[in-house]
């Protein structure tokens, strides 16, 4: 098949081996798969993120000196049932799936193994137990969203929102827009966002983003904490426990670079909750100080659960989460080296849809 | 009146000007008063201190350069209602009471002040609001512990304990020995605790943790995940969201020295909750993917609230909080310049009291 593969820190469109389903997976053809900047990140830093993953206990990891074929944001169509197969789904049929594979190996990151092709080649191995039927009216490019909106839906979930919960979302590139997405689905209002770039602060505000600010013309923490000033609010009170209370603050960080967790650090009032989306594989400088002074509390998080997948995909497709603005551009194979290079600038794409049989 | 004063980077003996009760407030005798590791650390790094402290928003920062009277874990004595006091409580009566003076500038943080003089003087001024009466048969220098105590107390709230929860404290210094003891009022079983020092691991029993680790023999991270894995568990299943899951693991960090922070991340099973009790003033640095591929929860304390304070001394005179093993000394001021050096060794001293009439 042909695939657009990561070899010697460079991405090269080639013909690999079509991958084979085994017992009780299916042979998939991509129709759509998002690039992801993860995927940017790993084909800039491969050395360093096979090494740091290995450290954290992530088995199976990717040796960056062999081919990898990425993409772990999919969309595909069902060309053959492997062996032992029930064929609950027909060749044909569309689906999205978690992008892991079980095999009799063990677990494979789709997208980030040497032994099983993501999303940017022509052909994948998926696990019948793992398919979800793509609605008939859903387009296949808006599916293949279902895996960046549910890392949006597991960041919100985790950030245990109450009622009174004020949000702050910093960063609108892909996962601060899915952010947003299932902020607003799950009713937060109002919720802020800032980006420096122009065209995600529309796209946040495409999303549902009820204030949106520019770091650059104003600080975000200081809008944010102008909104969260209840009536009759008295500092030294409040600090010996009395009289209103600021509403409880929610910062999802989805920017990852190394300073940004101390500049929240220094933004946040006291007892917020971030929400760590933005994903730094690099060493980062922390004063603890600051979080210990304010009792901050930091949440990490990564991926999603199986049910928050699955209800992401039916909650695009019944319009309760926005999801289509995210796309800003569909390629063809022969186009995923450039758009890598574009994606490095914000002002040019969101998110890049690949479709290897375009 | 007498006082062991910071100045000029030292501990030094002199006479300073006697404090003078304002409006609601009361002159008392300090009879008991605990050194604080951070007063240790204030001492050593007198200009970084104010200088993050004012950058992390505390206001009313001492000037390192001036005289400085600490202390803030105290015992003391009526001697003198200010004007228009209530006089609820008697000349004579023994109280405690939380380290904040609220006066005609606003608060103060009695110990860390260049106005208001701390424990380490024969004499301070108090709100005679915030004062608690000390119950008879209570010891004096048990009450002393009110403090560190609620620290503990505050920590173990923060960390909102699951019936299911395994705590492991890491550093059985005071911070940790109050912690284990909260936990233990909590009902936590089995409690384990970490320390390289016999004398502190010692001390650990003493307050009640279950296990007590030497790090330099057997790591406890492993000691702790062998004790959290439930009967028929299956990693592979855990991650697909099925079959019994580990106990939820809460990591209660009681160093605060740079690079204990990273060394928890690479410790920690997935999902565990971190409350951050050790205060580090220093920077840090931190390799965020660790706790992102983990989705670890990081909770930074400081403090108590004025109900835990309150509740603490309650519970240390019942019974049902262990405080009166951490005292391993008791000076009168002249001792307090040495005693400063000794604390520096965790084999000669948990908690030193200062008697300033002794």
């Amino acid at each position: 098949m042909r695939a657009a593969v990561m070899r010697n820190r460079e991405i090269v469109v080639d013909t690999v081996p079509d991958p084979v389903p085994g017992p009780g997976q299916v042979l998939v053809k991509t129709l759509a798969c998002g690039i992801c900047g993860s995927d940017l990140h790993a084909l800039r830093h491969a050395d360093h993120l096979a090494d740091t993953a290995e450290r954290s206990g992530v088995s199976g990891v990717m040796d960056p000196s062999a081919d990898v074929v990425m993409g772990h944001e999919f969309c595909a169509e069902i060309v053959e049932h492997g062996p032992d197969a029930a064929k609950t789904l027909a060749v044909g049929t569309r689906v999205c799936s978690m992008p892991f594979l079980i095999g009799a190996t063990g677990l494979s990151l789709i997208g980030y193994s040497n032994d099983v092709p993501g999303g940017y080649g022509e052909l994948m191995v998926l696990n019948e137990g793992m398919l979800l039927e793509v609605p008939d009216d859903m387009s296949t490019e808006v599916a293949a969203l279902t895996e960046p909106m549910a890392v949006g839906a597991h960041a919100v979930a985790k950030a245990r929102l109450g009622p009174e919960d004020l949000p702050l979302v910093i960063g609108c590139g892909p996962v601060g827009l899915a952010i947003i997405a299932s902020l607003k689905r799950a009713g937060a209002a109002p919720v802020i966002a800032a980006d420096f770039s122009p065209m995600r602060r529309a796209l946040a505000e495409k999303f549902g983003a009820d204030i949106v600010v520019d770091p650059a013309e104003q600080s975000p923490y200081e809008t944010w904490s102008s909104a969260g000033v209840p009536e009759g609010f008295d500092p030294l009170m409040a600090l010996m426990g009395a009289g209103p209370k600021m509403k409880p603050a929610v910062i999802f960080e989805c920017v990852g670079v190394p300073g940004i967790l101390q500049q929240v650090f220094e933004g946040a009032p006291k007892d917020t909750r971030i929400v760590v989306a933005g994903v730094c594989m690099e060493q980062d400088r922390i004063e603890p100080f600051f979080a210990i002074n304010k009792e901050l509390n930091v949440q990490f998080v990564l991926g999603y659960q199986p049910d928050e997948f699955t209800e992401t995909l039916a909650d695009i497709a019944n319009g309760k989460l926005c999801a289509e603005p995210m796309i800003t551009g569909k390629i063809d194979l022969d186009g995923v080296p450039a758009a890598f290079d574009d994606l490095a600038s914000p002002e040019r794409h969101a998110k890049v849809i690949v479709e290897p049989w375009r």
